[in-house]
């Protein structure tokens, strides 16, 4: 199977199905030739900025169809989109942008102000508009080249960028396809970043498909209940905090035309799927992460009450094996699974071997096959569907001066699942506020610890190693009824 | 896009959704987790026959369950099915296996006297059966590995083995998916021969997708009509002269749950496109051939009328491009798309080049991107849906003592669609039933010519090439009304 002549993806569903419906937005749709048309006068915009093809390109932009258009715009130039999560500090996205070697900043207006805090690095504005779209586009599209970066970060604190290449992106839709189906009429709600894979992937279905996407600018859960409940929308990717507030709001049933609530991100709390059950709603469960660009275990809807708690089978072309006897942790192969970070060696190969990537979570897999997720990798705080590393924390809260050292753990949170709670051993005194607000300058908001626990000593294996569980383990303690 | 380690298929499809319906043959049926064990026995059967991992395993059998199981069976031992059109002479039938070197017969009950008249190889019935099944399948599935060869034939007359690989079938079958859409309770019936890529492609889809298959032993349009009126098949494979049959019996209008007549095989009637747009059938025509694995080009009912006599646009992955100003060779690229023909370097250097197949069909593309077969390939004739090059006939006519020389066309024929005729210059008299008798012990029934036409001299170009359009024309003309 060789994709030697795979076409530009844009430009050859604007070619297969112009007139069907693309995106829908606030009051306004575009089809996919209008679609193509926007991205050529963006392409048009970016190109005569300087933007060539195998450029490394920030965006930083809200989930509107002026940043749909950039992504776009950036794979008819051949340019990499290194998609930047919103919430980061600038000096976050400095920090990543450098890493990338990336050689533009695409901002839109709504973060104007962030992008002007950003130095040494040539910015432009996407909410700027061209008349005339001169740009001529690829013709042809490389499954091996690189399409998206997504920094996610690990247990060393510092973040990576996961590579997903075009042919990450193509396998994980078509797998995708093969597991929920695909229906003419499909219309994908996306209220999920757009500069993360849940909402990134969406787009890149809708070019395959030929599907339309329904964009939300923000969660708004009555306006997305209204859209399922008349059925103008088929199918929607959310995380618990989300569904969980949709389901609280709904009254009456959805449309028998919502086929597909497609809910990631993380644990989702028992009583929200009972409740689901109990309306008829079709949830299916999926493990996936940025490396896997996209879903790679689904639990299908008729299997969600004997098999509670798992997060399901592979999608077709993939697999999953345990390292261990029973529990152990989670190895995932597939060819939506990235190839790589970008430029890391040594996490490269600690990650990848034998062509299986090591996720860093635990699980177990019971007799029929069905994956069980039981701890997140590297003590992942998953807090409203935005992933949060302990270690990135405590580097921060150590550069304190006030603070000797420092372990963070998630814990419970009624309307988030889990927030970030940040244990340490002082060296002089300071208050929680001024933690905090030292912290916020140096972090996205949703990182910053909700808590801050004084305490003599924090809980050391023998080889002297954090152990973040114990963390855990001890605020349950102080925290129980 | 690596597929390291691309799940065995069947097992994996038995293991993602064990209980759903694979296959229903008359009153029996089947589920993958059934499928999976009646093939594991087969497989097994096959092994203790000695067919190992690569060896290259002759199948003439009809379409029935046993068939399918041994296909399959071959796939979990590793080694690759050469599928036999089971109307061939055993000459025609010994060439193919000499010529892909074939270690082993498999022929079902059926076949049993023909396969006893194949000398040279050894040859196992695939009626019997195993009770127990002690085979271990294989983890793993490579997507460069050789899975099928079909035998076509070309100019020269010796027909050349298509190689079609695992990853052909994926992409074919995924491709298709993003064309027609797939729904979960779809059924799929296989009337077409499974020894065509028409079938065999059906077979891979089932398992990608788990998906119900209907097989047909052999063409019924009462019992066909009937499964489609009350929306028990949801799609069926046709060629244009059972598309007639089935039409001009329907009374009343196919099920709603009915969506795709897929009509391949060759050129249509138009009168048949009418009559079927008269009864609201989603007919959509493609363009296909077994070095495409399946189609490759596809007309959406939606255009039917405003393209008549078009066959489509690519499907997703694939792109289509004329090798000349307007009209041209019609050239072809996909991951659907064969890497070569087997053991000839020669046609392999000819036909592929800078990543395009070379159909040898004649076309052109409209301003729309739409493409019309003007001409096929190597004066190829279709008949009823089969392949049959006027050069093989020509070579089995000379090679009659009392015929100097002959030249071959296809002429319109309202059962087939098309029958070859055949134009001969004779040293000595000869009847067309001598002719028709002999060349029926040469060559499959169906290419033996329905018309013997003597006459002075064949027409010839200016370099000595025959000209074949000519000898249609001269028909033409001598049967006007």
């Amino acid at each position: 199977m060789t994709f030697m002549n795979m076409p530009n993806w844009l430009k050859q569903r604007a070619f297969l199905t112009p007139d069907r419906k693309a995106l829908v937005f606030e009051n306004k749709t575009w089809t996919f030739a209008e679609l193509y048309n926007e991205t050529l006068k963006k392409a048009s915009l970016l190109s005569l900025s300087g933007i060539q093809e195998g450029h490394f390109c920030g965006v930083l932009a809200a989930n509107r169809p002026e940043m749909i258009f950039t992504i776009q715009a950036l794979q008819q130039i051949g340019a990499v989109a290194v998609l930047l999560n919103s919430r980061l500090t600038t000096e976050e996205i400095e920090w990543q942008l450098r890493d990338a070697s990336a050689s533009h900043l695409l901002f839109d207006s709504l973060h104007e102000k962030k992008a002007a805090a950003i130095l040494g690095i040539r910015s432009i504005s996407i909410s700027d508009d061209l008349t005339d779209a001169r740009f001529t586009p690829r013709e042809r599209c490389s499954m091996s080249e690189i399409c998206s970066i997504m920094y996610t970060s690990g247990t060393t604190g510092r973040p990576k960028g996961v590579i997903q290449t075009y042919g990450n992106h193509y396998a994980s839709a078509t797998a995708s396809a093969l597991n929920l189906g695909l229906h003419v009429d499909d219309s994908w709600l996306c209220t999920v970043p757009l500069f993360h894979i849940s909402g990134y992937s969406i787009l890149m279905k809708s070019i395959l498909y030929g599907m339309e996407v329904r964009l939300f600018e923000k969660f708004d859960a009555v306006a997305i209940n209204e859209l399922l409940q008349n059925g103008e929308a088929t199918i929607i990717s959310v995380v618990s905090a989300m569904l969980s507030n949709m389901v609280n709001r709904l009254s009456g049933t959805y449309s028998p035309r919502f086929r597909c609530m497609l809910l990631g991100g993380g644990p989702v709390p028992l009583s929200i799927l009972e409740q689901c059950k109990q309306k008829n709603i079709p949830v299916f469960q999926t493990y996936g992460m940025t490396e896997t660009s996209s879903q790679i275990v689904t639990l299908a809807p008729e299997y969600a009450t004997e098999k509670l708690g798992s997060v399901g089978k592979p999608l077709f072309p993939c697999a999953v094996k345990i390292d261990g006897e029973d529990e152990g942790e989670i190895l995932v192969s597939g060819p939506n699974v990235t190839p790589g970070y970008l430029n890391r060696q040594e996490a490269n190969e600690s990650s990848f071997q034998d062509g299986w990537f090591h996720t860093g979570d635990i699980g177990r897999l019971d007799d029929d096959g069905f994956l069980y997720v039981l701890d997140r990798r590297s003590d992942l705080i998953i807090s409203g569907g935005e992933n949060i590393y302990p270690a990135e924390i405590e580097s921060v809260l150590i550069s304190h001066p006030a603070i000797h050292e420092a372990g963070v753990t998630g814990v419970a949170d009624k309307k988030w699942g889990s927030v970030p709670a940040a244990f340490y051993v002082a060296h002089h005194p300071v208050t929680s506020e001024e933690l905090a607000a030292f912290c916020g300058e140096k972090m996205a908001s949703y990182k910053v610890p909700a808590y801050f626990v004084k305490t003599g000593e924090l809980p050391r294996n023998a080889s002297n190693k954090l152990m973040r569980r114990e963390l855990a383990a001890r605020w349950s303690d102080d925290h129980a009824h």
